[in-house]
């Protein structure tokens, strides 16, 4: 059974969502707040001491978007368009979130990953708001409706409702963008974006 | 015919030198230091002003990752690993060289996408030799060798030649980290490698 090192309202979020659409798996919960994913144990397992890892029948996997494709390809083909194209699409989307998105985000709590005084963080983090935004305005004009490609969900829907629920805390009005707030809607229903949500995955 | 917006010591020439593997493609140069890529014109290919953008048939596709793994796909299949866990490997070293290393290196130069004060961009600009050396001792121990996964290259291989080359300038030595260096000497005799540098994509 594959395994999912995991934490709340982290990126990891993204595959416990994935996972649920229908792969038999078992969340294993990082004590993020107290550093358990710094101590040796962890970092044996994830030298980059970050959440989510899978493991799978042949170790250890890392980086989100690796996670997804691995996910597609093996257990959930419905949630990759068959089309060269239409994938190529999706995986501009997943980049784009990884890439950009997810590491404007990281600027408002994390900025010792790329500075050392205080008056960085503030600066950074007092942007923060603008960058989302600005990332919330193109991923908005992506969105075909309902979700990212039409009706049918891919893992870059996953992906997306995500990281989407980060934007009110990163000071942005997320009702700003109709098509992410659909998007978020239509996610929110599906049972296994429901079932994170009561297991607590989202706080 | 495949066109691609790049520009020389940019993140393009990961595309650059995987075309020239076997695809019959035209450079479209983008002045990046006379600020063409955030002229209208430009903007309305790519509304993220950056580059590399590949025009496909079916019109422009961005984000390095998306690209490489649509060039993999339509026409140099030889570059991505039939096992779908050894895709996946591959897979987590480009989301981890498009999130993290490239990231990283970004903070040298182009503080201002996120943050404001000059203090803080010469706070990030004198970490970025401590990031950039944490994720080439990361990236070191990855390596096979002498490419990442053995002697046959992969997509991941291209991307991961490409950043390697920032090392230097962003203040690391890269002869401390001897599969890097092999990993670099191996690529640069490929044929596509050494004419992308005749071309001057590598200054």
């Amino acid at each position: 059974m594959l395994k999912l090192y995991c934490a709340p309202h982290t990126i990891s979020t993204v595959i416990v969502t994935t996972l649920n659409e229908g792969v038999h798996w078992e969340p294993i919960r990082v004590d993020m707040q107290g550093g358990e994913q710094l101590t040796p144990e962890y970092l044996a397992i994830n030298p980059k001491g970050r959440v989510p890892v899978l493991i799978t029948p042949q170790g250890p996997l890392t980086e989100t978007g690796a996670i997804l494709e691995y996910i597609g390809e093996t257990a959930l083909p419905q949630l990759v368009p068959a089309d060269p194209l239409a994938r190529a699409k999706m995986r501009e989307v997943m980049y784009y979130l990884a890439s950009t998105m997810h590491v404007n985000h990281a600027h408002m709590r994390r900025g010792y990953r790329w500075a050392d005084q205080q008056s960085s963080f503030d600066d950074m983090a007092a942007k923060v708001p603008e960058t989302m935004a600005g990332s919330a305005a193109y991923v908005n004009e992506l969105i075909a409706g309902p979700l990212l490609f039409g009706r049918e969900p891919t893992l870059a829907d996953f992906y997306l409702y995500s990281v989407a629920r980060w934007l009110e805390a990163d000071g942005v009005d997320p009702t700003a963008y109709p098509n992410i707030m659909t998007l978020h809607k239509t996610m929110r229903a599906r049972p296994g974006v429901a079932k994170a949500h009561a297991d607590g995955f989202f706080g």
